[in-house]
């Protein structure tokens, strides 16, 4: 396979006129130094965040113009001179903040996400230091690998970072949105009874053929907090809770949790805007913790985790071909998705 | 339910005569204390540990003669005036270690074992401090809540108690005793992959149904510690190995771990004598441990997730009766049996 | 020396009338259960919860009459009859949640504390279950002792029960609070930076001397916050801070922390309303910790580590006799004392 | 400053001359890639294994002819176009295996130690990627920063790679290579407790200096396991041991060693061979460790924790100039040393 010059490449050129300041665009193949490995970009998928960037609406810096999106998945068709860590042939994902490969986040390193601050996903041939990639799980294709660096690993993230899950806890994950979803998948892979909220029975029925032990709708019960609560034994609350929700979640999510349990906050992923006091935190004597995604040790992890328990990220239906980034944008944006939505790149 | 004067008690009495030394007898059911919990015990089940008290190849202290068995699970009849954390009804099961509520054993903990340094279970009435007991998983009979104490908590410790499990983690477990049978059901549940060793095709059967993910026949493969690393992710190696074998065994666990591997020893129980110097954990950068059951909260832990993953121990399909033990203590010699051997209590 | 049959005790007999609800009288040696403990208490030591009960100021359920304090300090007298863990001549502390063993508080453990839900230390004489009292480190006097149960134990756990603190990390302290000043000495025992915050010049040197590596004056210095982060290496922020301030504090620690760094919420004890809204834990991608003191097992820990390090609590230079212990609690209340406020006990 | 064109290195030419295959010559000074770090070294330090290396005598793979030496330390005089954590004036240390960053070692990574697999620092100039150096601790100069890479990694390693040193455990090291005297330090400002074993007075009381707070002579006292489990509180043994020892430490490090303690074998480094077998770690419940170095994660935090304790590295009174590094090598054969071995680097 000979590597062209240009390639296609969707851009964004702004954030003033909303998703029109995505504009799809030939664009040179990134030079190759001695350290970065060339990839053939096959998929990429969107994350609330890329859509609030396009609209302006992100409320961390970013540099623009720059090709969107922060996940993706190919196949690596060139190496520099003195890479050792990848060859021809494997399929990789991106890392999301390139520069985060261990322990905790840097002032340095929280300013080189993908798609923001550096060149994203959303084109066809990407070329990436080789401690920007990892290996994708052999058991995934390109779509489903491309599901992985933002969502996923920030919900790796929530769910190993600081006090590892083991077999037997319980986590409570609300709705159906992409990191809510991972860390169902990651918590009954690991042993973990799951609680999932959600306020439609079809989604009920999804969530529960996922793997949750039990699904309560936030509609019908706007207190779930002690009903979930209720569930676990004792009635001692959960271990660890994600909360993305909005603006009344957290008040439930303090209800639900146990003595030294964990609440990590996604929230900007979802725009979540907790009105909660930091004081309730201290009267439930529970951990509240803020993620930005994850670190590249973190992402080799899950990757490992999700290779070795077959997990399958749930991909919206509709998977949007290249040229249609926009329209996926859209279809997003409407919350017309289920699942991680997904691009296929040329 | 009216608790009786006196119960009928397996003892043992001496270690000259072999098994012969246990004698099924009268005694009195025991005066219940302030903080005790008074348990009829249903069953008890049997480790090699057992065998070796009674025939007198046990390399540690006891203190006869003492009630046999440190295995046992049942139901609280009666509590003490003081007692705060069960009811009768409840249902038990007895921590092997007395003493070993939590963090590292102690030089009082260690001499606090039931069944050689403490009246044991092998009786139709216990009374037990309260921190002497656990809640059995309400998914478990009494007779597979009386295969926990030792094995069970043993296996836990392996996998929980240094460096703990993490999915996608990959565990080596050898032969089909109590421990290596525990430490398959705990790996799977808690999303790792298992790697079996046996010497027949039957035992291969089970070990698959448990849900190993590969086994090899040690027989056919002597050097099967080669061929697990080679089954492993780049053949990195395994990064936890229950060893609990013969004289063979450590070579091959040492050929098959990681680097930062651990390879916890459960010599005794399973009558392990390895020969290799200390000198070869250094060559293959990694981590031996020795360890001695567990603590009262690793029990606690252990058996939350067995009752979230409704885990059943692997019981022999025979159980004695209760007026058999002394047959039961034979049946085991000869390695009749498979998975854990079970006594009823009357 | 033989134990009387009655002996002086203070008793909070209600709380409508302030420290007048505090009252000096005879009531009877406890009598000593099988695993009970005697201990001729030798002083005590007041924290603002304290006050906080006598006032009706307490946030959580208490149960009156009440012998008053949760912390204690004496010599064991007698023991019951199956004690293993003390004997008689044994210097001991008490333990704050008397139901507090280890791991996480629970429902049942978060109702024992000692002062509020069960018999507190103002006494002559108690009788606390074996389970209920540490060794007292042997470096400190009875004063000294009966300064840790609560305030120090709540320290300890805010460095060492989610994510214990290493050599070289940075720890930021607010005033001179009990818990501020265990939390440098322990930071500093540890190897760690210490900053500290002030509003006087004496008290600025008293910290030097305790061993702050720099004290902040937040009178002259609103945006503490700041400064202490450009104290930190690169700017990066604190990796520890103990938050116990009032209204405007939590500002500045979000201010000053890490990214992954804790800010463990020691609210109520200082009376803390932080306002900040719990988003802001997100955006400073950090963690926020409530703690209740602390287990048993974190008890033993400390205990060690001030024996090792020949810590030596800092006591206000006034210890009240026995019978003045109302007039201590208006010395504290008027925040006349500096370090622990202590009652030596006849 | 211009960096001139050649440079004068010390290579192994090979090993069947001891240490007459060590010669001096003139080199390039390395081209720098785009991620590379041109460092002026001003320092560097020997190790154990530099001499084993030259003798031939060292168990692991090596690839010749390289510079010799893994430890040096200097100032960065050019970056590569996309250096982004260092820049001209940084002072650096080289980390030992350029390749491992985070986590346990890999296969790869265990091949990239410098001084054997690639090009050491026993020049004056060396071009390193840069996740190949760390900042040297501010408060070293660069004598002292060489001798951080192999042996304080190695120390830092033992006591936090696996069961993190909590202030009050209890530390011994045995004799004064560099490995235990940094062991001593770093356990010292984390607030343990520290036996030290040496065979001279003079030596002893060096120890003391260095803040040993016990020194026992195994010469005297043969059987020093049983004294130092003495020491620790209720002879329940030391947390931490440093084996580095001969035939017959390891037989004492057993005798000393707490349940649950961990015995880190760095044994390669000190010749260590021990003879007792695994066996033993069982029946006294410990652990053992084999550890090589450790990562840049480890050794930056390590940094961290020199600078803000302000440790000084323990170095021979004689630092050797540059074109005498084989008469440093003989010296170091005939153990005439006290500490670190260094050269100065022209």
């Amino acid at each position: 396979m000979s590597v062209p010059s240009t390639q296609k490449q969707w851009v964004i050129t702004g954030t003033d006129k909303g998703f029109d300041g995505l504009v799809f665009k030939e664009g040179p193949v990134p030079k190759l130094g001695e350290n970065d490995v060339l990839v053939k970009l096959h998929a990429a998928s969107l994350n609330y965040r890329d859509l609030a960037i396009a609209k302006g609406m992100y409320p961390f810096p970013i540099d623009l113009p720059k090709v969107a999106s922060s996940d993706g998945a190919g196949e690596v068709v060139a190496v520099g001179s003195r890479v050792t860590q990848f060859k021809k042939g494997d399929k990789v994902c991106t890392l999301f903040n390139q520069g985060h490969q261990y322990g905790e986040l840097t002032i340095e390193s929280v300013g080189t996400a993908l798609g923001g601050m550096r060149e994203g996903a959303l084109r066809s041939y990407g070329a990436f230091p080789e401690t920007g990639l990892v290996k994708a799980p052999s058991n995934l294709n390109h779509v489903e690998a491309s599901t992985l660096p933002c969502a996923a690993v920030t919900s790796w993230n929530a769910l190993y970072g600081l006090k590892p899950l083991k077999p037997g806890e319980w986590v409570i994950v609300q709705g159906t949105g992409g990191v809510s979803l991972f860390a169902l998948q990651f918590a009954k892979a690991a042993g973990a009874k799951v609680i999932a909220t959600t306020s439609s029975a079809d989604k009920a029925a999804t969530l529960k053929k996922l793997g949750a032990d039990h699904v309560i709708n936030y509609r019908d019960d706007p207190n779930w907090g002690a009903t979930a609560r209720k569930l676990t034994p004792d009635g001692a609350g959960a271990d660890h809770i994600i909360e993305v929700g909005g603006e009344h979640t957290m008040t439930q999510s303090l209800s639900a949790v146990k003595y030294g349990g964990i609440i990590t906050l996604i929230g900007f992923l979802g725009g979540a805007k907790p009105k909660d006091s930091i004081l309730e935190a201290l009267n439930k004597i529970c951990t509240l913790r803020g993620v930005f995604v994850g670190s590249r040790e973190q992402m080799e992890d899950m990757c490992r985790a999700i290779e070795a328990n077959d997990i399958h990220p749930v991909v919206d239906k509709k998977v949007f071909p290249f040229d249609q980034a926009k329209e996926a944008y859209e279809y997003m944006w409407a919350q017309k998705h289920f699942g991680k939505l997904c691009i296929k790149i040329d």
